[in-house]
């Protein structure tokens, strides 16, 4: 099988090469080659194939469609608050190049061969804000930023595709993963993550969120394992189409905070000085219960209790 | 004010030019200068300025921006048969042509300036097939053609581009518009419309639904009054967001018959042979009942009874 990563780059991307490159298995099958492709490519292991450049480039799409890949994680994408600043690069990236690069892979099957399977990077920032206490695969979906909105037109696109039998897609929407590095990541969620380096190292935090403020967490460790899953999972008995929500663990900042104390001692609390934004609490505080049932019963999985999470998210733990 | 209309050598498109053009009014203001834009154009009252040209093409969207439409009704597509044949086409005009525009007509209010009026004609194929028995705005949105994919992802955009305030965004999803003239119009629904022009001639006539067939319908008269509508309803309090399935007559190929004995004589019903396919029915056949009650508190209506849309369908009424 021939594997390909977009936006192998990426905090999340770079994640899921190095679990590829060192498992060299997707389910039962292997990977006898895999390629990452990004503007900025990480050190790549010996065997994997690197194709630097733009993803949305004719040069790049070339390589892609003569590298033949029957797995693709499409993971490149401009992060939503850097989208919402710049609505044209979003555009662009966000839902130009996807749609590019879904219409490269197609042909394959539109020539009569073997449709690819499509794992789509998609986005809880479909959802919206003012959600009901329990969001549902019935809740409506209101994307409250661009970034949202191109990645749920996206989803759409890729089901479509599906249909017609020239991809075989599969939408995972990701929550707030951690924990990021501390550069600049485009991400207002980028918080999440500050928050887990800050307390673990000792440093001082201001919470741009309170403490009762709910937010749906996973680690990259974790998410990377589900996007290799969501490759092989028997989805031709989900009810609810091409797209799913990841299970996640909904966890207030106390909730966060208090682990962190159980971990590294109670006076990290201390740490963290609460200074809300009306802005940052209405996309980022008020996640409600998520129905994940079905992409639980697909085998998608959570991180399991909130001290394995930080684990994970901070690499204490190898899985 | 400033309107145009895309698709204008349309059924629908001609339909709302000339009642446009009569009027010269939307809702309480008047219309300065109506556009009608199409690769073809019907033949425009005196006044009327016409823009010839494919609407994706530079030259056309050039003229669209020196225009600057404080209202603009656009109905120019690939119709569902045909963009499901041809992939590229339906992708180039539904989707990208229809993003290309809406970038267009938002450069002025991202220059500071007003942001103009889109009524956006969606179709009820963004809502898909094996449907519950009754469709809410709830109901889980899964397009089974390419056209209602397309036209879904642009609901979507238009939403965007309205929440950040570029365009005042309404797109209204349009069930099967009769009566069409008897030409190949590459919709699959055109049954519905020929079957009103058979039994109206008394002509035989072979239906590919059969009598308990249900299906959702609209005069392109009233279709054109609740396009017009929509330009001006106060849509500040409406909860679906930016979308709505216009009000409907739901009804059988059955009723449909019946209502055109009653005004053409019983003999009619002898002149429809039912060949059933299977393919269309599923798409066609099984429309369930539609909660259209915040499109109707809208003020959007449907043709009031069987007899009234046949009249209005079929230009035996003024109104």
């Amino acid at each position: 099988m021939r594997a390909l990563v977009t936006g192998a780059g990426g905090y999340i991307g770079a994640t899921l090469l190095t679990m590829l490159s060192k498992e060299m298995v997707i389910g039962a099958d292997r990977i006898e080659v895999l390629a990452a492709v990004d503007r900025q490519l990480p050190s790549l292991k010996a065997g994997v194939v690197g194709i630097s450049g733009d993803l949305g480039s004719d040069a790049t799409l070339s390589q892609i469609r003569k590298f033949r890949p029957d797995v693709v994680f499409h993971l490149a994408a401009i992060p939503g608050g850097a989208a919402e600043e710049d609505y044209d690069a979003g555009r662009r990236v966000n839902l130009d190049t996807s749609l590019d690069l879904f219409e490269v892979l197609a042909e394959s099957a539109r020539a009569g061969g073997k449709a690819p399977v499509v794992v789509y990077a998609s986005t809880v920032a479909v959802y919206g804000i003012s959600l009901p206490d329990l969001v549902t695969p019935q809740t409506v979906l209101r994307p409250p930023i661009s970034y949202g909105a191109h990645k749920l037109a996206c989803e759409i696109l890729l089901a479509d595709f599906s249909r017609r039998g020239w991809l075989d897609g599969r939408s995972v929407r990701l929550p707030g993963i951690v924990a990021r590095p501390r550069s600049p990541s485009g991400l207002v969620s980028a918080f999440m993550s500050d928050l887990l380096h800050a307390l673990a190292t000792g440093e001082n935090f201001t919470c741009p969120v309170g403490p009762a403020a709910t937010a749906w967490w996973m680690s990259a460790h974790r998410c990377a394992q589900n996007l290799i899953h969501s490759a092989v999972m028997d989805v031709s008995s989900a009810s609810s189409g091409r797209a799913w929500p990841l299970p996640v663990l909904r966890l207030s900042i106390d909730e966060v905070v208090q682990t962190l104390a159980d971990m590294y001692g109670a006076n990290r609390k201390d740490l963290v000085r609460y200074e809300p934004k009306e802005s940052v609490e209405a996309v980022f505080g008020r996640y409600p219960k998520l129905d994940d049932a079905e992409a639980r019963g697909l085998g998608l999985k959570d991180d399991d209790s909130p001290k394995a999470l930080i684990q994970r998210a901070l690499g204490l733990v190898a899985d």
